[in-house]
């Protein structure tokens, strides 16, 4: 959904957007994209209401399914503007509980398929601006109230399929075990000292092992999740190489070792954001909150921005969200740091359009 | 179930009783309990087609449901017979699938219920002596062909909760973090090294996340199971207290730290079988496969006999399975091997009711 008020130059330009996302995960937030949007509503409200008068078109975006949560495939519209999602396959995403839906009929059916073509040459912007909430600790931590995001970290999900033999754990000695619960536990401590060393992050969210487990049996297969984060590719690379080596080495570690296989789901690389989107942000923020008051900061999860950075120069605003908690009930950012944020918003957008 | 041959003694005594299971477990296996029962019918027709006549009453005994597979108490009947299990708790007893179904229910459906007691003041037993297959991989890794079984390890059960706070894994520097899969990974590989240090054993059989996990989500809290053995209460004791020390240690150890929770859920103790049937054991082995085919042998699982130990002279008499695997479809022993057991059976009861 794009909306748009002409600029005072005589030819239209491309609108220097606001973007964000409307649609949030089945548990919350109310924040997450969200505020983006709202925000952008009431900058643009607040220029038509005190007649200011933008050289460039100044308008407003909302990528829809940024989260994925009810069609899974996250940053969906973004990615399709962008051209990294070809949009028959966005169209024909199934909803996840009745694959009868799919996103081109929930569009039809609400009459939001509209005419506009939803691509960065059909649909050009002159630069992005998303304001977020943080997602992460970061702020509140360093008590600071803006955080001017300067790209978005790389991301590189694995799936790690840990193989060995059922057993029982009474009469089977250690030597003669092929453990694959003991192996995945080594390889999830290992993979967290190795990022801890290279100042990366891994993290383990999923750990599954067979339904039919028992206190004494030996489980036959572990399967882990791994996501590896780092600001730079090659960090990434170098923490996914340690990782497979000490995979690798843990396999064979113990009684008649296990089998190891890890496959790549998702390989998201670093983004930059634009240098001049980013001053128009300090200087926004500066001037707000003092040059104390806010803070450089990468974002560590994917937005909509890292889609549109790579066809408009784009940079986000973040805004404390209390205890870096999102996605649930409990995300929470204060009224005065959304109208911070919805301010910092304002002013980079005016900055943006006089520079 | 009772079955009794008289001996040439004027007065019935207690009967020698050779005692094992048919129950067994959803896949598998057809040897675990069974081979004991039927080459207790073995032996009992080979007396009565030679027209052998022993001084004491000699029979079998099949122990209802020793698995707990349907109704969830594992060593039931022997349990009730040795006065450790109420018999009106093992009645109630539910069926795992039909709760309407008991222990009682089909007992009486089937005709089974019957009118002797189950007890060892109601029914005493001269002696117990089960033959099993190993379920362990140390007589086919050893290639010996009989275990002497001196005992049963003790084992402890406990339920570990790691409780922390659910998080975005691409937003939340470790510091921040309070990780409970992190942490309970490191307690499994902890657990695993204090075992391995005092020669005992440690597993983790069972891991559980709560189902909303995701791959970019830190998880709330962690589920995992402890299974501690050794032929040595005392070391039993010590692994325990190690395991406490290292998981509080652990649980500060990264972030925020987290919270860690240890339940006992079962508590066997070591048992040592009698001393005279271990005799009566080893002087058949070493007749039929000479003083280094045979092994001594403790039990690394639960078995019926622990249970009758407490009332009545008893030991067991192990053979080699196929890789040492059990409760699986793959449960496999040679008809050599069962048949070497069978016999060793049959020449240690004579051996016990000569001496
Ligand atoms: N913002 C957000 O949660 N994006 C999802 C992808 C990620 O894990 O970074
Ligand atoms: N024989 C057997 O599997 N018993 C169950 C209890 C145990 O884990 O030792």
């Amino acid at each position: 959904m794009f909306a748009s008020r002409r600029g005072s130059l005589p030819n239209p330009t491309p609108m220097i957007a606001m973007g964000s996302h409307l649609d949030t995960q089945p548990r919350g937030g109310r924040y997450d994209g969200i505020l983006g949007v709202v925000a952008a509503v009431e900058v643009l409200r607040t220029l038509a209401e005190n007649g200011y008068s933008t050289h460039h078109d100044v308008g407003i975006v909302n990528w829809t399914n940024e989260e994925g949560a009810r069609f899974p495939k996250s940053m969906m519209a973004s990615g399709v503007w962008a051209g990294k999602i070809p949009l028959e396959q966005a169209y024909s995403l199934p909803d996840i509980f009745d694959p009868s839906v799919t996103v081109k009929s929930e569009l039809q059916r609400l009459g939001y398929i509209g005419d506009v073509a939803c691509s960065s040459t059909g649909y050009p912007l002159g630069a992005h601006f998303e304001l977020h909430i943080e997602q992460g600790p970061i702020l509140q931590e360093s008590r600071k109230k803006i955080g001017v995001v300067q790209g978005g970290q790389a991301y590189r999900w694995f799936t790690v399929t840990v193989s060995g033999r059922d057993a029982h754990t009474g009469t089977t000695p250690f030597k003669s075990r092929s453990d694959p619960l003991l192996a995945a536990s080594k390889m999830i401590v290992s993979s967290n000292a190795i990022a801890k060393k290279l100042g990366a992050l891994a993290s383990t969210g999923v750990f599954k092992i067979p339904p039919s487990s028992s206190t004494n049996t030996i489980a036959s297969n572990v399967t882990f999740t791994l996501d590896i984060r780092h600001p730079d590719d090659a960090v990434v690379d170098e923490v996914q190489r340690f990782c497979t080596e000490s995979f690798q080495a843990i396999a064979k570690e113990d009684g008649h070792g296990v089998k190891v296989d890890m496959s790549l789901d998702t390989d998201s690389p670093a983004t930059k954001f634009d240098t001049d989107c980013i001053k128009m942000v300090e200087k926004a923020a500066t001037k707000l909150v003092g040059v104390d008051g806010w803070l450089h900061i990468t974002s560590g999860a994917g937005h909509d921005s890292v889609n549109t950075s790579s066809r408009c120069p784009t940079t986000m605003i973040f805004v404390p969200c209390k205890d870096g908690v999102s996605h649930h009930p409990e995300e929470y950012c204060s009224p005065e740091d959304c109208a911070l944020g919805a301010q910092t918003l304002l002013e980079s957008v005016i900055n943006y359009d006089e520079f």
